[in-house]
């Protein structure tokens, strides 16, 4: 199922896509998509419906496919390519941080450059979305505290991230710096999470090529590490790391977000996101 | 006023801590303390409240003051004293990690050692609780955003903050590693935040001794930088580095936590904070 959520701001109703691309309106089955509605029983009750009694609806603006995030946890130098390209050696155990839950907003969100931003940059990224608590859990039933994955975009402020003292969470935790979705597309839709295809491009031009095969620790070693560290809950979002591409990467120069640039990026089975780039402004931010 | 909330699990209620020290149920007026509680007209109207016609309760288990908390944000090195012991440079700028809210836990809470774990310290912190939201804040403006403060206990587990690959956050967000409370007690009780001497024992013997009179970057500060990094919404807690004397530092070597030591700790106006030290074990984490 690719589950999603539309809708003016504060307004939004649960909806699901149907295989002809048409959304399906699920307010009367659910007042939300919640952590508990990724709960297996409650997805495997939602998979049995009749999608043709659902109503039809036209789409409206898309937000978050599910509410009540409590971690937003980011994966670093995950892709042993991206590793390669940054002159960077593979690290032995995965480099964590965190993402702030204000920070996510929908696919197609406006992102708004911080005041003084002059290195904002791009990740397209695969993520993990937890279904069921999952504390020390081993890699051969981590996959099973996976509701689903999602498209995400770790908008990166890279000044704020390596060149204002300490740790990375500085430039990763802006407002508009986490757009989600389009869809979160359960797990039993994608399959092996380890065979999909990602791209991101800016203005048209193609910048990030690769593929969850490359990752270095794939999802169900970055669950079941995580979970040594930290107890995940349903509806935390993990974000698995970027593949070879990124703006501050780019030679001879790096290239960063400027106010008017558009980026589009997708992950196979995952759907598309696009969103453009603005100058501060806090009317685009609350939208 | 002293707000708190008291209970079994999943069934806490709201009080308040009258001037005698005795607990004054607010469960008939508010379901709970929330968010919302926090903002200045709802805590004008609670202190507009005859405490003495509040129903006297005993009181059971302390639980985090209040619900709904979207991060947890944490400020590293911002003792010039412990900057000096440490034989660190001061920072040029606050050192921004995150805590994770699922490691909040009452005051009195059980401290589980995460399995493996060799390194886990203490650290006496005063906590700032958000009351409205914060995007761009001035300095001057600052505490206006603050609804009150508390005691944080943020414990770490020094091998995974700096051993185990980039980040600090891997080593701080494990379960039980937020001790919160006893109260949370609002901004016009406190005064100033720059003026409250704090201390912290392990198994009776003084090992913290500071006052937020020597923090590099005081409070003000603290909730205007960070607002330009992200939006501080109702609810969140910044908890704002540790003075001298934590277990890392000991002479002639650094000490650590073992199951059956007992941490005790507070801050002038915020109350007593008091830790008993467990091995892992999961049944202690969600009591």
């Amino acid at each position: 199922m690719k589950l999603l959520r539309h809708g003016p701001k504060g307004q939004e109703r649960p909806a699901l896509l149907d295989a002809e691309g048409r959304l399906r309106c699920l307010h009367a089955l659910l007042g939300d998509i919640t952590p508990a509605t990724l709960a297996p029983a409650a997805l495997a009750a939602l998979a049995r419906i009749d999608v043709q009694s659902l109503p039809e609806v036209p789409p409206g603006r898309l937000a978050v496919p599910w509410t009540g995030m409590g971690k937003f946890v980011a994966i670093g130098l995950n892709y042993a390519d991206h590793a390669a390209e940054s002159g960077l050696p593979v690290p032995k155990e995965p480099i964590v941080f965190m993402k702030t839950p204000s920070c996510a907003v929908g696919a197609e969100h406006a992102v708004v450059l911080p005041q003084g931003s002059v290195k904002t940059d791009w990740e397209v990224e695969l993520g993990v979305v937890i279904g069921t608590r999952a504390r020390y859990v081993s890699e051969a039933q981590a996959l099973q505290h996976v509701a689903g994955y999602c498209v995400v975009n770790d908008i990166s402020e890279r000044e704020f991230q390596l060149e204002r003292g300490g740790q990375w969470d500085k430039g990763k935790g802006c407002d508009t710096f986490g757009p989600i979705g389009p869809w979160l597309v359960t797990a039993d839709e994608v399959g092996d999470p380890q065979r999909l295809a990602m791209w991101l491009d800016v203005n048209g031009r193609r910048c990030q090529t690769g593929n969850t095969a490359t990752m270095i620790f794939g999802v169900a070693q970055i669950v079941s590490y995580l979970s040594r560290f930290m107890t995940l809950e349903p509806g935390d979002l993990i974000t698995t790391g970027t593949p070879p591409g990124v703006g501050m990467g780019m030679k001879p120069a790096p290239m960063y977000l400027r106010p008017g640039d558009v980026m589009t990026l997708g992950i196979d089975k995952l759907g598309q996101q696009r969103q453009a780039v603005h100058a501060w402004d806090p009317a685009l931010i609350d939208t």
